[in-house]
């Protein structure tokens, strides 16, 4: 199964495209997609869906996995980070690709077991599934991984 | 100028189309985009984003006209209602639609003067304004149209 995860977001929004099979995972390409702080917002909301279909139409996932959106301190920032993904999730739709919601709780435990293990360990544990040298960069990539994986350890086996 | 007012929501987004001229307003097209409270939140997110689209390419209006979101008490609400406010900006963008965004308290000045100006109000000077014999139903068109209203008056006139 491919699967590719997205940790949404309008500036950095970090993707992981794996294949899982066997009970193992295999790389496929991952990275973020970056906008700029001195565009419109409109379009770096353009830009966040043109490079999704993008993506989607490269890599023809069988799921996208993203997190669960929780509102913080910041509720303009976080407005924003919602409108990005609402044009996120239209992509999926219409690329026919079926979305998968985690919490932070559930990614947790599916990488390391533990679900209030700390941000370094869930990186760590990301590269070692991942047979990858070094933890990706941004963090928002190494955390797209993360939500990959966990959609992989949590879906049904006929999905 | 043409232009379309958007009260912007997931389960009923208010449209009004208006036509402003001369310090008149001439009311195009107003309605509500409704979807099912039991469809899947990525279809109501794609038929938001194609009736959205539908409306752009029928009226060809010079400006989108729309409320800032503030998020409110109800987070898990306020989520949905921005996701479902990328794709109606998106749906611009790619239409080739400039965007205004108003707050509140700009809107009930505009259409009352006076920012503080009771809901009902807001409707009735709102159905005054373009000679309606009724205030549109649900409030989330009459809204919309208030929206369109403001615009027009706030608008430079070499829009």
């Amino acid at each position: 199964m491919r699967i590719i995860g997205i940790d949404p977001g309008y500036a950095i929004i970090g993707f992981g495209v794996v294949d899982y099979q066997g009970n193992a995972f295999k790389t496929v390409e991952y990275g973020a997609i970056l906008t700029q702080p001195e565009s419109d917002f409109l379009d770096r909301l353009t830009q966040i869906y043109d490079d999704m279909c993008y993506l989607l139409k490269k890599h023809r996932p069988q799921a996208m996995a993203i997190e669960e959106l929780f509102m913080g301190q910041n509720k303009t920032t976080g407005i924003k980070v919602a409108e990005a993904r609402g044009v996120i999730l239209l992509a999926c739709r219409q690329n026919n690709v079926p979305v998968a919601e985690y919490t932070p709780l559930q990614v947790k435990s599916a990488v390391t077991g533990y679900g209030k293990a700390e941000k370094r360990q869930v990186m760590d544990m990301t590269r070692r599934i991942l047979h990858l040298s070094e933890i990706p960069k941004p963090d928002d990539t190494a955390d797209a991984l993360a939500i990959a994986i966990c959609h992989g350890h949590c879906a049904k086996p006929d999905y």
